[in-house]
């Protein structure tokens, strides 16, 4: 049940595929040479194979638990916690101002998978520490980033993101905590949270809730919700800790997986008020809540990819050491599983997919430095309008594959696979979260229908085709050698094409029927980019081999992308059918009749 | 969290597309009248939504419990059984000479399908005890039937199957418990079994198992399996209980998923040896597997049904009930999140499937009662071939189409369905098991494409197209009416016929790399059988309104399949192709470099 961290895949496509060269050739980023690059990846690799993966299992069947609105983490994960902070793995990618290292998202993106891959429930907390981090590097005033981000950054604090009441999930609209303006200028915060990831443990000294809620004049709905940062315990002005604040943890849920995720019910104000301070403006805590909002649902994509890996390693090294059965073509003595074809096909079905998520989470990542970083204008927005494409791809696409995925790596266990002491049962209820938080699938689908593709009548889905077209052509210029990728990818961007101008031509005008097809279209852009990023995968393993390099990993990945296009690519034509023609009976019986 | 057996739909499929009417006219079901058969599921599904369904979130937390080689049922389960064997349910389908009541397997389908709706884990316990009947029923002597299937076939007693070994999972050829003969006539049996269903519970006064073992002289592999019955309490001659048997229950499995059902590892022979008598003849034990196994890959198949109803049951209850965010088009308030059209698509994935696979079961079903009564030979082998055909798409289909949409049922409840107590994600944990069971997937489809589809040339296969191109031509004479489904319908069967003909031409001379195709090749017999079901379907409802029914009913059946012919029947062509070009990717990377 160990975890291997994928480093040379990991290095491959940075470098390759996602071009970590001209990430570091950006102004700030000049320190992430491929040298220093791979030496933090192999770091981070001993840390999530030694310390994190071991703890996932027990942490899972230990779970979290809470007594007297206090939280207790399972064995070991307070001490794991302290020795991530102290290597300096809290501070990886925040700004160079208050003791972050100012490294890419790209070099933090493979970092994170580490996390994710090890020790999905733990790597949450530093997640959305991450989180409260760049809300307040972004919208914060002096004073709040001196009180509170050298000890975020450091990890001595941790963070949270205090959005979900009972009556508001995914509708923030609904919110009715409030604040109430204090004399000395802080707030006084009264209300309930739900689904508070890590609103209370006992692996930090203090924890800094980032809280939205409504002040007294506020206008209704979405307009009216502002951003306050309201510690545990206050801060006094000289940075030591002050009195416990009125923010307490009053329950944790009983959830499918991440046991040893503390989600917890949040009570704010019941004795007397939580004392906190604004950020940013009144009214404009969504405003900021969107700013992270990509980040956010970026890193829960890495985690669909993240359970990937994890469940791919284990039912690999279970179907190499499970013997039974004979070959199909007839054996003198029973076989390894993984000689048969069906565990063949679905570890098969894993690695490419995985590949084909790294690759395209990688590339995203990129374009979002180079968004961020790049001297020229036009080149910064070229990439951001990427990003903006592909982040509910990234959310919506990496997820659902990877709960596939998860399931496939219980399937290839047998029966085994249904015994939780096998540990692939974990990973299937680790990912079934990861489609949810952070915006379901479908508000990923709307978002990339509606915001992304109808709304700029689909220009930035044309440019990205158009980018697929030029691998396709060259894969066209290599020949027989990659086998029916080019074959594969061209019938796949045809039916993108197809689906897409659908989308950007009708949605105005029949909103409901066109929004059926939202998460087909989104898989259908997943699957297609994903067989881009591979294709462009097997293009320079070929001019590598052709350039004598001898390494299997090379030829390994023609033939992966070789599989992916014969095996995933095939469904993008059908998925088209049903974005242009599967609305109406989406809608046609009344909801009274279902 | 209640369920509601669907009578309406059972009965529709009973009597329009499974032909109840024809069964009831085979010799020894006379009694089988529609009338009859109404008013048995109206009293099973008081039953089952009444008894069996409030017992099922609850005996899924509470679990079962193993103590000092006891297990204790949870809390409510005993008092049930109780009441289900004095209702007579568990003679549903067995023969009359010994207390059964003799119907059609068409019937105990749907009523079955209505116990593992309410409550899988319970269900399972009658589902084992009927396997072991039927074993008796054809392979045992006059002594054993009468010492045993009286209080089984009255529920008095219940029964289990021990196949499986830690070292022969699928592979029964690797038994290695034994049998000694002794003087008088009997065996001393000795072996550890695991995952035996049922083994040790306290919900009966005696457990009959059916042990697998080999004899002293009997030959290696599986030709040396004989079969064995082992009461866990002997029986006397007058039929009283005797001695504890030497059969234990050494510990139960701590599982994804069925938690109410025990999963024993059972020991016989540790204190001297367990004592029981041979079924039928030495070294044929395997061979009576086999014939029971059909009736229990199709009992499992219906598990995948049955689970499906009840988490859409659940996702449609939840998505009427919970408001949430405004509609896509704009509203005044927010709405029910079952207006929301990617709500909208999932719930329609769920009933459209869940109408195929009850159509396709329930048929399968029928020619199996078919196959055993009717009095024409060729009709009998005709109707046997198709079961034969169906037996492991059945199995297969409707359990991997049962986790997805479980899965979505769990998706629709959003953040909710990830915490237990809202139960969403029972139905998901206990589905899993369901593709891994009585034979994996991977399995049903090697026996498909090697046993079924190849070893006969894909003669049945060309048949069942036939039967399938025939409703074409009438979905084509109802012209617009019925949407895209003949033309969908049409590509569906042509990208069957074109995978089936490559099946059968190249399984002998590659059957590793068209085994790869084995699992695609079996979805895409279940979509297009499916879809074949659900035209079939339409063309019967269109016909009812056109005899001037109002029931809304009908008109929703012709709307469920244009839907399941535009967003399930699409992805057909695309398996085809997988199937067809897939081969040799799967199997170009060598095992060490996966």
């Amino acid at each position: 049940m160990g975890y291997a961290a994928p480093v040379k895949d990991m290095m491959f496509v940075l470098k390759e595929l996602a071009g970590l060269d001209q990430v570091a050739q950006l102004p700030g980023y000049e320190e992430a040479t491929s040298d220093v690059v791979e030496a933090i990846l192999e770091e981070a690799a001993k840390f999530a194979g030694g310390v994190l993966a071991p703890l996932n299992f027990s942490g899972d069947q230990e779970g979290t638990k809470w007594h007297d609105k206090e939280v207790t983490m399972p064995a070991g994960f307070k001490e794991a916690y302290s020795q991530f902070a102290e290597s300096g793995w809290t501070a990886l990618d925040c700004r160079p101002e208050h003791g972050g290292q100012g490294l890419p998202r790209l070099v933090s993106a493979a970092v994170r998978e580490m996390w994710k891959s090890a020790n999905m429930a733990f790597s949450l907390c530093p997640l959305l520490t991450n989180g409260a981090i760049e809300a307040l590097e972004l919208c914060g005033s002096t004073e709040q980033k001196q009180m509170y981000l050298p000890n975020m950054i450091s990890g001595k604090w941790t963070g949270t993101m205090n959005l979900t009441e009972p009556q508001a999930g995914s509708d923030l609209a609904a919110i009715r905590s409030r604040a109430e303006p204090q004399v000395d200028g802080t707030y006084k915060i009264f209300g309930q949270k739900i689904f508070i990831t890590y609103g209370e443990h006992d692996m930090a000294e203090n924890i800094v809730h980032l809280v939205l809620a409504r002040l007294p004049d506020a206008p209704e709905g979405v307009k009216g919700i502002s951003l306050f940062v309201v510690p545990k315990f206050l801060v006094r002005a000289d940075g030591s800790l002050g009195d416990r604040n009125d923010a307490w943890c009053v329950s944790i849920e009983h959830k499918l997986g991440i046991h040893a995720s503390p989600t917890c019910v949040m009570a704010f104000g019941d004795s007397g008020g939580a004392v906190g301070t604004l950020i940013g403006k009144p009214n404009e805590g969504l405003k900021y809540m969107f700013i992270m909002m990509n980040a956010a649902r970026y890193a829960v994509g890495l985690e669909g990819l993240a359970l990937s890996e994890r469940a791919y390693q284990q039912a690999l090294a279970y179907a190499r050491e499970r013997v039974q059965g004979r070959a199909i073509e007839g054996s003198a003595a029973p076989v390894a599983i993984v000689q048969h074809p069906d565990i063949r096909r679905m570890l098969m079905t894993m690695k490419a997919q995985i590949e084909a998520m790294r690759a395209l989470a990688y590339a995203v990542a990129s374009a979002h430095d180079t968004a961020f970083h790049h001297p020229d204008a036009a080149e910064r927005q070229r990439n951001q309008a990427f990003v903006d494409l592909m982040i509910p791809v990234v959310k919506g696409w990496l997820t659902e594959t990877g709960n596939e995925i998860a399931y496939l790596g219980v399937q290839v266990h047998g029966g085994m696979g249904f015994i939780e002491e096998t540990g692939a049962a974990q990973h299937m209820r680790d990912a079934r979260i990861t489609t949810i938080y952070e915006g379901t699938t479908g508000i990923q689908a709307n978002d990339l229908i509606g915001r992304k593709v109808a709304r700029e009548g689909g220009a930035t889905l044309k440019l990205v085709i158009g980018l697929m077209e030029s691998t396709v052509a060259e894969v066209d210029k290599a020949g027989a050698e990659l086998g029916d990728i080019g074959a594969n990818l061209k019938k796949g961007i045809a039916a993108l094409a197809e689906a897409g101008t659908y989308i950007a031509s009708k949605y105005g005008a029949d909103v409901r029927a066109v929004s059926v097809g939202a998460v087909p279209f989104l898989k259908l852009l997943g699957i297609v980019a994903g067989g881009w990023m591979m294709a462009r995968a097997a293009l320079v393993a070929r001019a590598r081999i052709a350039e004598g390099e001898t390494d299997p990993f090379y030829a390994t990945k023609i033939s992966t992308a070789v599989f992916y296009a014969a095996h995933v690519l095939v469904a993008a034509p059908g998925l088209a059918q049903v974005v242009i023609a599967g609305g109406a009976s989406g809608l046609a019986i009344p909801e009274d009749l279902l």
